[in-house]
Order: structure tokens, then sequence, then C-alpha cells
């Protein structure tokens, strides 16, 4: 606890995905007063075909 | 805002899908009271293994 | 199935919602195929304190 | 209804997965009063690389 | 991990909810096998006219 | 895009949240190369009767 989903399109490196777990704990650590070890973060990711906004589907663009 | 997602066994065509989203965004616009460009919609599909009714699976019925 | 989430903020009246379930489930029935029977809409509403776009919470705008 | 959603790591076996809703689905029947046909399962999986603990996801450990 | 959401109307008891989180980690726990302190269970509950069949609210019926 | 979610135990101060999202969007800003007005934060408190570790609720240790 806490625990951080992160969802956003496909297409993200590896190496972007470590830095923004890495982050995003030290983020919440410090400011939710909860211990390193207690911090759990999913990435959820989603193709264009499946996000749309106003209507539109990213792939529909 | 408002953010929907539809959870669903995957198997729609793109046609669906497309429609689906245009669709549920009117239906929120017009009673929510939102506008269009707030409106977003994510789609999730489940295979059937994933997803049980009454304790059986729908890959198992 | 399908089962849709619609999360917002709160502050809609029982018609709005009401009505919102009633289009919503219209809009996925006919675009996905689905007997009106098994279609599902869960509102989730959350408060202007726990909802944030770019950094900022609307409770703090 | 109830609808339970479980989480986990990619990596169990259909058996695992068949028997994991029988039981959970069970266990819900028994203590949340509800009838078999009702009790919903879904079994969401993640990879190794979009979970993380401590800052650091299960791929990279 | 495995980490169980349950969703479910209000109005359970507290003793119902404290069987209920008990009975489904040892569920996972045989099933997935998962070691006892790594199961998570969260409970969420919904009012009646937050929940939706068929277009109806729980609420409308 | 990215959503962010953080589900924690109720009890933080207004201004643990006003900074958590701060900082949590500032890190997915830097690491996923999204725009900062892009990123969007929720956040979700649950009770200490609605979260079990182990198949213990914490308000029953």
């Amino acid at each position: 606890m806490p625990y951080v989903t992160v969802k956003m399109l496909e297409g993200r490196t590896e190496e972007q995905k470590r830095a923004m777990v890495e982050k995003v704990t030290e983020a919440v650590m410090e400011t939710a007063n909860a211990p390193r070890e207690n911090v759990v973060v999913f990435i959820e990711e989603m193709p264009k075909n499946h996000y749309a906004v106003g209507g539109k589907r990213l792939s529909d663009q």
C-alpha cells in the first residue's frame, strides 16, 4: 500500500517503464509517507483501437 | 471526464468497436451534460478462459 | 457482459444517472450485439479532491 | 453480483485457473449469501515487466 | 500477489466481510499456489443507485 | 494519458494528497514523455475493513 496503476498507450520502451516505476514509487513514498517495500505499481497498456477521446478511437484519427 | 470502461469478451470487429465508442460517447454527453472532447472510452477485452459465471469459465462450457 | 463502468465527478442528479445507464445500455446493445439483460453498468463517483489533471486537483483550482 | 477480479502474474496453468474460479466462487457464495449463478469472476494477468514492488519490476530483479 | 477485488452491493455485515476475505484468500492460496501473506483482498461496495442490469438501476426496480 | 490511479487507505491529509498528485504527475511526465496537461491522477481511498492482507482485514488486526 499504496497500489498505483498507470494506464497508458503501448509503445514505451523497457527503459522508460523501468524509470517510470522508480520515479512514481519515490513520489508516493515521499508524499504518502509509505515505506518503499509497500509501494506497488502496475502498468496497463492499451492499443490505439481501444482508447477513444471525444468518441473517436486513436486508431481512427 | 467521464471516463467509461467497456469490458467484454474479445471477438468484436473493428467496425463494432468504432460504432460502440461513438454511441456510448453520445449517450454520456447527452445525459451527463459533458462536452464531447471530455468523454474518454477505454475498451478492455478478455479471453473466454478469463471470464467465469457461476464458477465456470466460458472456455469450459 | 459487457460490463460498463462510468467514472465521473459527483454531482449528477438521480434523473441524470437513470437516463445515463439507460442510454449507455442501449448504445452497447446496438453496437456490441448484446442482449439487454446482459449489459451491466456501474457508476463510480469521485470527489473533486481525488481527481487531478496536469498535477492539480479540481479542488485546488 | 458479486463481481470478483483476480489480478496475478501470468504463468498459471488452465487447470489452476479453472480450480481457482470454482473455489473463489464457492467462497463468495457461502460468505456473501449470493446465488451461484450471480457470481462473476474475471482473471487479469500481468507480465513481469508490468508489476513492481518497492520501485523495482519483477523483470528487473 | 494475487490481488483480488470483490465488488458488491453494500449491506453485508462485518462478520460476512471478515469471513469472505478469509475464505477467498484460502481459495486463492490453494489454487494459485501463492503464500498466504501475498494474497491481498479489496472490497468495493456500491449503492443500489450506481448499479444497473439491463439498463435499469437496482434503486429503480 | 497516462491515467494514474492511486489506491490507498483513507487518512492522508489534503496537503499530502495535493503533494502526491503533483509529484506523481511530474514522475510520469519525465519518464513517459507525456505533456503535463495529459496526465490524469485519480485517488481511491479504502477503509480498513475493506482491505485484507493474508486473509485478515486491517480492521481485524
